[in-house]
């Protein structure tokens, strides 16, 4: 029998996930995108991550009642690293176990001289002029406002008629040194900003109350270039050969974020002219074809970019719908592909002031990956991405409704998916998890060969040996029969799909590997590694361990730290002293371009293997 | 005998101007506007304003060739100052005694820590990124250019391909600390700007080599907005009260502005996206007009500004067609209806730097006056203007061709015009030289009646007191005859004419009066009179002190200063550090409200009355 995914209702949003019987609360919370932090590792030992369960039955385990005390069981309390749900239950999760914005950015900006919102209101009733005291308007507001700014021709036309009309007492908005608009009244309560991350599939946008740090809401799309190439060289290509090829991929990208800052808004109920500010971080690319820069330079070697540094334009002139005086912050890049979301993930997992070495591995279209502490980083990217994202697989696709997600082996083979709807094929943690489980189970050897269901008699069960089918010349294994599925199509994971998934670990272990090498490291001197991405969020760990997609290091030390570039975009927002740090960070950090290592090639070979199960040092998931 | 007036050509210009007999080089080079430097004031005594007859005889007198030499003399060595035209002749006057922006700037950037350029360019050859060196290109310039400095958006957009177009070699413009533009192979050697001075009635532009100092071409034109009002309180009233008042104003103006560039561009053959930048000064209310700031605020009490400091903007922003990435930087303003040209003469005369304490009168449309020293400057500005210029003079006109431009009273009169074509109507030098000999004569008295001739027969020639004709119920002083002239009518100074010249010349006294109170001083303590506009040029010194328009100094402490605010402006222009002194200059200067002074009526009373002769301590002219 199939088991029914189970419901979770988070509280106090009231926010739905399904997931698969077992399931920590973690995990769970994950699912619907509320990062929890911890401390520990989720090795249930420091006790931080206390929940509720509200409603419905969520066993306690021995290590709580221990760590909790029976009372606090009684009330409800739970660990949410420890406790799995099994049947439907609501849990509130309290604000301060949830990673924010504000959070880490106290961290960020610890020894930092001056915090300083990029976004700054400035409250000022002036004495409008006299015969004997004939101050101009600009001396009078320059004379009452604490910092010095700039006015531009715009704002300065509208000045007099506005204090005249205003009795002389308004809201100056000041961004990065200008003064760039007035409101009526007192407003220096309210500061709008949006922080986007522009990923090459997909785009995520946070509407922010800048003073607060609170998010006011979150949307996120497809990125429509999509319709352009799945991948950067292929869009980069479209903007070079094709008729106005940069200006329609400009256009389609600043149409959507126009469509979500327009359903931000509605949503959270603040006009598009109080958004003041946005912050913007994506891939070098990306960042380019926002800016309407060619990225022609990335074409072809050396791949040098035509701007590092972080850049400020006035929305207006991207035509971004905004405030049109508002301003535009996109974030500097590093090197080649390597752009403002790496920088704006060192940034936010604070890599670069660590004492001890740790690696940040986001994998995204493309894969990134940072080596390094506070005396030195590394970084290099790799063309990882598309099978993690569905691309290339037989049945692959994004981590939609419908996409298999997850794949638990028991006696059989049980499967939950996004939205808990019938399957519709299968997305990248689904396959790691397969592939995963194929591993273990001994279906597939260290070279990724699926056995024969024969030689596996008598070591599997009869109904994970019926899943082993003959497809063409080798085997593929089914994970659905046709007549359970959304589309009447059994969906299979077959030989070519774990060598796609096995070139795209390698791409990525052999980057990790290189890097270490380049560091004088091994994978044992790593004190901790991140797993960046939203895709991150969903992967298993022990799986992504046991095909050798990360390091083999104590599951404890691997963290999830989410949209980690999202992350850090939202804290230059509230703290645009940051824009030092990150300027810091770009210029400092190390590009390492694979292409030139000579051990490049012989890593990747390498890592094309999967580890032999006696070198996992991981106890089973 | 009318005497004709007799033709001067100044080499090496081959400029042309007609002269009575009698009139000085001095002058006659005023009249082509071509300026000379008097150290001893046109005494005659220092020497230094030597020129050379090349052609025709120029008689030298006995002090010249006492100062002179008898050799120096034989070749046509004359002093300007001192040597009179009574026959055609073409005389060289050299570079080094002509008052020039380049020899000013000099004195004014003296004591400047660093002189900058408005339009500084660097001509770069960058190496190209490599695999190994893979370096952003706006880096590899960072480091090749050695000044910070800023790239917008547009610019970056061109970037890579103009560095890949051109072999990464090329010069960049840089203005205001921002690189604005790039040109082709090493251009360094041009640096082109346009030096304008907005006047209510006149425009002048003077194409500049901001490298060398050169003025490369001068246009002129008339305000285009004299349409929509003579004055600028009419024009505040158009702004305000007309639908698109503002913008008519405003379009007008840049409309004439571009002409004029174009015209100027044609003409020294540069073109117009090789101008990079221009420097304007102007009244305060056409500062305003032409940033399209509402002029508003000066159209009643307290007549405050909006903006008083400097602002530069992109000459795109204002619609101005020089190079699109070039800017305009507008002088500061002191307060209410005193503006940059104040400021900009004030830097020109270099009085913010004197030790002893001058005055400066600017007789445009309105006067503007500025009293004082490095210590203290004060300024007034006083609705003089108009009758100097014409208007509310019966047959008055503008110094266009055809205007009695001078008149010298022997036993008859002789007058000369503009241009030298028949008599069209008088200007203001000629109504000065008409009045000041009136008083002379006697036909005249100190309260302005002109008397009837019975009473003055006997001491007047027959043919003066054949002028003087019964107009109405008072008496009218001919200056030309029906017959005689352009349009066929009698030219008249009629006794309503020298009532107008009266009110004219009093709020101008009155206003130097109450200034020199505030400061505590007197007519005496004046170390030197600076005559500034183009008006000034024209004025014989002896006639503005007889009919007391300028304190009564010794006339060598009268200077002419041309046009000192398009003068100021071209220095900015050549130096951009120099903003900083103009913003010292309009802060530091003190606006005196004549309304707000008590005592301004009893001076204007008392300054309606013409000086007693005997007050007059200057020999005759």
């Amino acid at each position: 029998m199939k088991p029914t995914p189970i419901k979770v209702t988070i509280l106090p949003e009231k926010k739905t996930v399904y997931v698969l019987p077992g399931t920590n609360i973690v995990e769970a919370a994950g699912k619907a995108n509320i990062p929890i932090e911890l401390p520990c590792g989720g090795e249930g030992t420091c006790g931080k991550c206390r929940i509720t369960v509200v409603e419905g039955n969520v066993p306690p385990l021995p290590s709580e009642e221990k760590l909790l005390g029976k009372e606090a069981i009684s009330k409800g309390v739970r660990l949410a690293c420890q406790a799995k749900i099994y049947s439907p239950c609501k849990i509130h999760i309290p604000e301060e176990i949830r990673i924010s914005a504000q959070k880490i950015l106290t961290e960020s900006i610890e020894g930092e001289k001056e915090v300083c919102p990029s976004i700054w209101k400035y409250y000022f009733k002036l004495q409008p002029p006299t015969l004997e005291r004939n101050i101009s308007d600009l001396d009078l507001l320059r004379r009452a406002v604490p910092k010095k700014f700039f006015a531009n021709i715009y704002v300065l036309r509208e000045l007099h008629n506005f204090l005249k009309t205003h009795n002389y007492q308004a809201t100056g908005v000041f961004s990065n040194g200008e003064l760039i608009h007035f409101e009526e009244g007192d407003t220096t309560s309210e500061a709008f900003g949006v922080a986007f991350d522009i990923g090459t599939t997909t785009l995520v946008g946070t509407l922010m109350d800048a003073k607060t740090g609170k998010d006011l809401s979150v949307s996120a799309r497809m990125n429509p270039q999509v319709a352009y190439g799945a991948d950067v060289i292929s869009r980069i290509q479209f903007a070079m050969n094709s008729a106005d090829g940069l200006e329609r991929l400009h256009f389609a990208i600043i149409g959507t974020m126009n469509e979500m800052l327009k359903e931000m808004a509605n949503v959270s109920k603040v006009p598009l002219k109080k958004i003041y500010k946005i912050v913007l971080c994506g891939n070098s690319t990306m960042q380019s074809i926002i800016l309407k820069i060619s990225p022609e330079s990335l074409s072809s070697i050396p791949f040098s970019l035509v701007v590092r540094e972080g850049i400020e334009v006035k929305a207006i002139k991207l035509g971004i719908t905004i405030n049109p005086d508002g301003t535009v912050y996109v974030f500097p890049n590093i090197g080649g592909f390597i752009g403002g979301d790496t920088v704006s993930a060192i940034l936010s997992t604070t890599q670069y002031k660590a004492e001890e070495i740790k690696l940040c591995v986001d994998i995204g279209t493309n894969g990134e990956i940072v080596l390094g502490n506070r005396n030195r980083l590394i970084t290099a990217s790799t063309a990882a991405g598309p099978a993690f994202e569905g691309a290339r697989i037989s049945q692959g696709m994004r981590a939609m409704p419908g996409a298999i997600e997850k794949v638990v082996f028991t006696d059989d083979v049980l499967i939950s998916t996004v939205g808990n709807v019938p399957a519709l094929g299968i997305c990248g943690s689904g396959l790691i998890d397969t592939v995963a489980g194929m591993l273990r189970s001994g279906i597939i050897d260290e070279t990724g060969r699926i056995q024969p269901p024969k030689t596996l008699k008598g070591r599997l069960s009869d109904k994970i040996l019926e899943r082993i089918v003959k497809k063409e010349s080798s085997f593929g294994f089914k994970l659905v029969d046709g007549d359970n599925i959304g589309n009447g199509t059994p969906i299979f994971v077959t030989q070519r799909d774990i060598r796609e998934l096995q070139l795209a670990k390698a791409a990525i272990a052999a980057s990790i590997k290189i890097l270490e090498k380049k560091m004088g490291i091994t994978d044992q001197d790593l004190s901790e590694v991140f797993l960046a991405g939203a895709f991150g969020n969903f992967i298993r760990r022990s799986n992504a361990v046991r095909i050798g997609l990360i390091p083999n290091i104590p599951f404890e030390k691997i963290k999830f730290v989410g949209n980690a570039a999202s992350l850090g975009a939202k804290l230059v927002l509230l703290c645009s002293t940051l824009r030092n740090t990150i300027e810091n960070i770009s210029t400092k950090t190390e590009y390492v371009e694979l292409s030139l290592s000579s051990d490049f090639q012989n890593e990747f070979a390498e890592s094309m293997l999967f580890p032999n199960p006696i070198s996992i040092k991981n106890k089973a998931p």
